[in-house]
């Protein structure tokens, strides 16, 4: 039994400490969080765990063997590594921190103490996103050409950060997952329209083999839009995540060249064949990814979304907001 | 009686030749065509017209008042020059040159001699756009943020030109149409993975007053899409010009900043109303476009679209080429 | 405060506890379910409320001042029949009763007890049919034509009812709301294919003054739809009740009947117009009902969805079973 | 080279015409109308093809060695039949006659003679239709259940006939061809708001093994829709001819009935699996049909979409006029 100290019990804690709660081999041992309606909330919701408003009495509390650090991304590195130097294991929510150089500390400090650190990339433990992943490994798209998300609607604002470490997590992680190489280099374009923050932004990321991200954000639509294009030289997938019953569209599309004898003859040719829509798995990525942080604590091994992946997201973010910052300059990685 | 000799009966040339003889002032008393598959084709559809596979031969001929210039962009230059210098009025297929150089000296040429030039940007004649431009310039919209533009499909390749240059002009004709601003800089992204050419590009510009464009090209795409977002201060538009019946949604949506008092306020605050489809004129937008240029041409003024309108876009295009080659560097206009 | 004892922790059983639990004026003092598992649930989600697997137990308790059947349609009659003998306000699940004579001794029961029945057709009070229900009583849609709706989907197969019983009281309740006036005859035809009731069915119900409603229900359709067409003289609604955020759209569309001269002439010339979706309150319709449920036994006065209300959904579904049974004869109300 | 004489160049007229002008075993050696303006047009789009208003001297005339009536139903039988016993092969728009008993003496008529008629279902020849028979026909949707199409939008009223004689014969035709047995019963109700015809109708049909068929017409509709179910003991399908690209939709979704122990054992399970769109041929359906057509006359073959299979159509009609008229009575076929 792994028995967790939850920090944070805003949007998204009540989610972490309800699976954690369901699973069986995990509990609940403390939850902390500033504010007292929140505590309130906790305890309704909760009724029989410790509540605090200070994050140092539950991370050193004796009853907790892991932390999940579930607040505004500005205080991960403090509380993590807090955490860490009490032995305990690391659950962050996206983004891992927010600097490369924090990052970095965390992995280091937890290699150092064998500690776990897992980042919450929730998207990657969905059905649509194993699916995805499936059908690359098994060689059904092809050679990868581009990924391109769109990721937009009608806030939320956040205070401290921008359009793009706030939405753009999702997609980096994703494509991170289902891309393998590394990434080279990353152009960021956008503009400010309210409260000082890039609202909409476009960040394009170069990997090698001439495969391109393209991740579109914006807090300023009117309609909520999830949709991801991901181009494969034999096969080409269009998910969309606001569909209930058909996330995944695999087409039996693709293109070939052709040898034109002269100027005017065409070389590309296409193919256009059947649609198919695979049944993808209905569970809750959150259970199925905390199961696995289980896991990865009673097997001493470190999960796929590890610090070092947390680090490579918050490299592109850092890289974004340069580029950003300079209107579209190439950032190397 | 306006009379037209047609350059050009590929895809778009047998457009411009019916609706030129359906309309009551033109009539087309030419049409040149390289291929005689193509002539072949002219000639069955049109019985009784003259047919040359030789444009200068056309041009010359006394019987013709205006050319359409409807082939290749690489040969635009060449053929609408001639055509000027013959005293010829000039309606040109979009993009209007290949570069700035030779849009600027057909403006020149045109000026000089009178003539009107109109380039052929079909989609400001259509119902949508006249309809967007009609809720911008009463103020329903209020102050613009952005304009986002998704326009992707599988092919056509094009042999000398990559996927900005045949898909974008669209957007750039409409988006120049619309915001009342000059463009400042452009960014541009992009992957280029079968026959040389990008085939895959992302394009930003920026305009003053924080307004940025987008736009999202791709021949790689298993789906067809023709989406623009248009973001307002107090309302947005939704333009999916593949919908029969509701191409623009109006949604009474919007975005205020108030006063917030310490770090964690709440700054932005949402509003969400109706939505409202109006209806759209179901015109062809093409027939409406060369009837104007009847007009332009009788009346003896400019054109709204006209070689000035031509070469801005070809400006962008041309920025967007340097951009892109240098994987997203800032070309400023 | 009025004390609730709820029969029935299934499916919308807790659903029922869970908002009669958050209103201020309500509380549940107790819950009834046969089944050992619903009650280790019930414990679970509402620690401290007295749970027992005996009906008549909650129905005698002093703490109870209105019962909640929230069970299967067989059971209805008895268990609404005892509460109302114990002088308990009733809030029963739909449909009302097995039968017309059930229904009919139920509300003469109320009524000598001086007690409320309320039938719980929960649509009534969503956003989207109170927005239908204001624009028939405004005059937006002008004289009604026809009621059109399709509610199909895989399953849940029900054992003791065909797919009439199951499905269609939700649209024979809403369509009673929103046409003022009686219905006066039902053909139904439909076949059964598993399990010896009918799984797919298709009910007209004549109303006066051609008014014409039709309902299309299935258990064995691949995809979900839930969609109603509603006609009016001056304009109409599509109803999707599937769409996140635009449930309803009011097509400004019409046909007028002009004077033909001929045989040949056109008689009918049609209008159309913008399309406009309307905000749409987002509200949890049980708990509105359920308040309103709390305001007609404070004030003492009946619901619009009371007794009689589900007595006429009640009379349209057993007239439809006869007319099934015939292969469609007209059964008149 | 089989010669045709058109009567009719109205609405479908002029498609007949090009149709049969462009296949090479055929040619157009007449075309009537009663109309100056539909001649007047037809001489535009035919130069040098011989025109008349009058049918008796095109089904006279020796260069006709085959008739196609493209006119009103009510026109059908005097024009057929006079073809006919002229000689001639006959291509008759749907529905074939107006009554049973014109439709069963053009059959022996016709016998006698050895000549052809084909009834103009076009839809039995849509890559749609043909492939849904083809995954009937290998078994891949199992026993058919049901096949239950709506097919509403606003307009165009008749003047001759209510909707389902309007909108009914390509459900008619298409159930027939895809239903391997012959109906048994119709019952139909609808309402009338206009014109004097019923302008809303529905329309049940019985098949032998409680096969189901189900069609909703409609002029009054704000909306186009253009759907059908068509579910199978294996597979279900969902067809939406306004697609663009994804008409037919295959899912692996089924019911199994299994052996329950008491009450309230769930006796039915469902499966749900992959979607699968294939790819549908995009030909010009009437092209098919007609090009058959020759097939059929060179070869002295009677089509499947003869004068039988129009009989069909007509005779459900006319029992679904009768149900109609005594508000959904059961008319057995």
């Amino acid at each position: 039994m792994i028995r967790f100290g939850v920090i944070g019990y805003g949007y998204w804690g009540p989610n972490v400490v309800r699976n954690l709660r369901k699973l069986e081999r995990s509990q609940v041992t403390g939850i902390c969080d500033k504010s007292e309606k929140s505590r309130r909330r906790a305890a309704q919701d909760n009724p029989g765990v410790p509540l605090t408003d200070d994050p140092a009495e539950l991370i050193a509390s004796p009853d907790v063997d892991a932390v999940a650090v579930i607040t505004p991304v500005w205080s991960h590195f403090e509380l993590a590594k807090a955490a860490l130097e009490a032995g305990k294991h690391v659950f962050v929510e996206k983004p891992f921190t927010s600097t490369v150089a924090q990052a970095e500390q965390l992995i280091e400090l937890a290699a150092r103490r064998n500690l776990r650190i897992m980042v919450d990339h929730t998207f990657l433990f969905t059905g649509a996103v194993r699916k995805i992943r499936e059908l690359i490994d098994e060689g059904t798209l092809g050679k990868l050409f581009y990924y391109d998300s769109t990721r937009v609607n009608l806030g939320l604002f956040q205070h401290d950060v921008n359009v793009l470490w706030d939405l753009a997590p999702h997609d980096l992680s994703i494509m991170s997952h289902l891309i393998a190489a590394k990434a080279q280099a990353v152009v960021a374009t956008g503009e400010q329209h309210l409260n000082g923050h890039a609202d909409v932004a476009y960040m394009t990321v170069y990997f090698p083999g001439n495969v391109i991200a393209h991740i579109n954000v914006n807090w300023l639509s009117p309609v909520k839009v999830r949709t991801t294009l991901i181009g494969g030289e034999k096969k080409m997938v269009v998910w969309n995540d606001l569909e209930a019953d058909e996330k995944i569209k695999v087409y039996d599309k693709g293109v070939q060249v052709a040898n034109g004898q002269g100027l005017y003859e065409l070389l590309v040719s296409y193919r256009s064949g059947d649609m198919w829509a695979p049944k993808v798995e209905q569970n809750e990525a959150l259970s199925t990814e905390l199961s696995y942080f289980l896991d990865c604590i009673e097997g001493g091994k470190n999960p796929h979304n590890d610090g070092g992946a947390g680090l490579e997201v918050v490299r592109m973010l850092e890289a974004a907001d340069r580029s950003l910052s300079e209107r579209g300059r190439l950032v190397e990685l």
